[in-house]
């Protein structure tokens, strides 16, 4: 069976027991939740009467005015909702509702498809077609429309309509997104110039498709996140793979296991529980933020040296085993709280993710033999098979590349497309796919040696070292750049049109 | 009943009887018709078992290499086919083969969506889904995937699938369009730069949206290319209209109609003729060639100044309809083979461009008081009506503003987008929603005052006079600077990857 391909750090989702609402979490912020009646289909003209549902599903917006919105003209900034509910992703961009303050932006944040049991893009969060999120996950006609490009179309249209109805047709809109949606953010800005000024595309791995990048990449890089805090530590890490099968296949092993890491229930294979701890070290390195952070997890700042420091300072004599639960403990437990753990507690199961993983998303990952993973090529064949097998739908592995393009992206963007920043942070794994070099005066990269995933998004908070802090300064410079050429450049329009040429002076010139 | 819309003139395709075939009419060029399993809905992923047919299509292509093509990473010159058989625009694109061989390019020619039975976009020509044609133009779901974007996304699809299969990656491909070709062509520049380094959009009326250019512009346009000529024709049409309803309310008015205007069969009302008059105006306003052609209609050069002599030397007393019937015969009859003329003969019926009309293509068409028509506003009520009657479905008028942008266009792609050549001929009406003035260094607009409907995609030829040579050149100019800047960059960009900076490095910078 094929490893489980990792994924985008999705805030709180995964705490499913006693989390405080998504509603709760922003109230620090003002807004108003609104929902639009947006097209399931944009790209088709299929008869809608006597299809499933009307061909329509409400999209949940989140619309704020906190820091007193510039009013019709003024700019708006909009932040395209990621795979999951759009309250969380509103509640952990501070940046967004910082910058609006500072700038009179009228806030946006949209759901993407179909994500209304959980967030602002569609199938995801409150926006779910077809009444339910049981009804829209049911099968792979109901999930068919949940891509990428549908997605920015829904943006399109929701931005059209909302300037329209704030007679606000003149406003410029910037886009912001993290992760995925950051991604969105970017495609959006080059699919939809019209609509939006620009767009800061915080940690958005858009080369992680096909072979723009090599698939041995992330884990790479997870790896060297270790090996940066504690070379011990990742050598640790590394023979753990090899003791953790010898007592898996041992007599008893998989209870020994079991009880080794106080899981609740005894597991039926090792692979289960090397899943479950490769995904602490990838979450870890994404989430890798230098001041305390309640994420996706309640973790310390700089969790990984937390983590390496537990590993290694273990008393002489501790098993590797020990060392890596005794480590494992800061991502998983670090309240203490947990008195068991229930791999199933977090179940990735059938969600809008994996089909889109099994769609478009198609991001392969290999493991090195220098990583501190057992060494894994990326094998296509299985990965659609598991596709075909979950979904009934075969991936379009090259479809990303062709849509959006990723090859050799310097030379296509450098006298194309503009006002794009490529925010990274070296430390988050998913950086490997990202944008790390300037490719124009305005699609530039800003890189954090020092930063994880989309950390410049996050809060500002007393904690924030000074390099994050000028670096947030940094983009908020670029985007009032932005804004000023664009109010400049539409003053000279407007002042142009005062004095068109006449039609027939140029019919018989 | 609203007033039919006014079309692209598409080559030939209205002579039904004894045209020589397509393929024959391109014997000139050397190439070969190959056909690409192509999807036929890129933008979702329904189930394909089950499914009416198995979710693909054939499309057509033509590929030339006529002028000896460089090779592997020489250029390929792609012409983005339009709502009819890419045979014809082939034949009729002559710049194309003829710039193909000055710069060793691979000319291809792609049928767009369901052209097959007549044409490279789909759903036209031979590119036609669900078998045949009657099987696509069944009903409103086989249509469905007419669109524009799904047109382009065939192209990008195409051209990804033919540069890998030539093992030419590192190939710039140069588009070209005209008419709704060139819409597709400055689409597909702006939304797939990764596919094509450049587009020539010849008489592209991107503009023709919404409320972007005045919806009188049209007919305006039209009437001006009358009033250039001569005063008396243009104001001789203007007074038609009434004295054509006067006859045709009087007593066998129909009749007498019929006769003066040499019906094969007795008309059922004044709408028919006068729809069989506005039409011929209209395509003679955009085939207003200085030369003889046969594009859509064998035509001697200056055609309007033709119908106009026909008009205006009419002995004295002679009646206001005979002068018109004299007219129009140098458009319906200039060979003067027909004995009576089959107003049935040219039936738009239910085609793949009315289909177009109805969903996505939506052009207001207003008339104003100074043009020679009768006036009249567009009714979008009405307009709809129709399109429910004819196919069942209701037309989007805002979505291709919202997908592609219109709108204050100097303003959007001032600072973003290059390289997209555009073409338009003042006399041609469709210049009307064309772009008319250069936005950018490399977004540029190239104006023929005294040129018709893209006259600069003909073939050369000996009668060509000195501006419509010079403009050619122009255009060959821009496009050769395109090739240089794209090698240039290559190069560099080559030069660049010899030198990696490795990873680790920038990892711990």
């Amino acid at each position: 069976m094929a490893r489980e391909p990792p994924r985008f750090p999705v805030p709180h989702v995964r705490l499913r027991r006693g989390v405080v609402g998504a509603e709760e979490a922003v109230r620090g912020y003002d807004y108003e939740t609104r929902y639009f009646r947006q097209r399931l289909d944009h790209f088709s003209f299929l008869e809608e009467e006597g299809e499933e549902g009307d061909g329509f599903f409400q999209q949940r917006y989140l619309v704020g005015r906190g820091g007193g919105w510039a009013g019709a003209g003024g700019p708006i900034f909009f932040y395209c909702g990621n795979e999951g509910d759009i309250a969380w992703f509103a509640a952990n961009s501070g940046l967004v509702w910082e910058a609006a303050t500072r700038f009179a932006a009228l806030v946006v944040f949209a759901e993407a498809n179909l994500s209304s049991h959980l967030a602002p893009h569609r199938y995801y969060g409150e926006s779910m077609p077809f009444g339910s999120k049981d009804k829209a996950y049911n099968n792979p006609k109901s999930l068919a429309y949940l891509t990428a490009e549908q997605a920015l179309a829904d943006y399109a249209v929701l931005l059209t309509d909302l300037k329209k109805n704030l007679s606000s047709e003149g406003s410029p809109v910037v886009l912001f997104g993290g992760s995925y949606g950051g991604m969105l953010a970017a495609w959006m800005r080059l699919k939809y110039p019209h609509i939006a000024v620009g767009a800061l595309a915080s940690s958005a791995p858009i080369l992680q498709f096909e072979d723009v990048v090599p698939s041995t990449i992330f884990y790479d890089l997870v790896s060297n996140d270790f090996k940066r805090e504690s070379l011990s530590c990742f050598q640790t890490i590394k023979d753990s793979w090899k003791a953790l099968d010898a007592q898996g296949n041992g007599q008893d092993g998989l209870l020994k296991l079991s009880k080794t890491f106080h899981l609740c229930k005894t597991i039926k294979n090792t692979g289960e529980l090397s899943d479950w701890l490769s995904s602490a070290y990838s979450y870890l390195a994404m989430v890798d933020y230098p001041m305390p952070a309640d994420f996706m997890m309640p973790l310390p700042g700089n969790p990984i040296k937390e983590l390496c420091t537990k590993i290694d300072n273990q008393p002489d004599g501790t098993s590797i085993l020990e060392r890596i639960y005794a480590g494992v403990n800061v991502y998983y437990n670090y309240t203490g709280t947990v008195d068991c753990f229930d791999l199933n507690d977090d179940p990735h199961g059938m969600d809008g993710w994996d089909w889109q993983a099994c769609t478009e998303m198609v991001m392969p990952m290999s493991y090195s033999e220098d990583s501190m993973f057992p060494a894994d090529k990326f094998n296509y064949t299985s990965y659609e098979k598991d596709c075909i097998n979950s979904f009934g739908v075969e991936p379009r592995p090259q479809w990303i590349t062709t849509e959006f393009g990723g090859h050799n992206i310097s030379l296509v963007l450098e006298r194309f497309g503009s006002n794009i920043i490529f925010f990274n942070g070296l430390l988050d794994p998913w950086s490997g796919g990202g944008v790390l070099k300037n490719i124009s005066e305005s699609v530039v990269a800003i890189i954090a040696p020092l930063g994880a995933h989309h950390i410049d998004l996050r809060p500002a908070s007393k904690d924030d070292p000074d390099w994050l802090v000028r670096l947030r300064e940094s983009e908020l410079g670029i985007i009032s750049g932005w804004l000023s050429d664009y109010y400049g450049a539409r003053r000279g329009a407007l002042l142009q049109r005062a004095a068109p040429i006449p039609w027939t002076l140029l019919h018989h010139s």
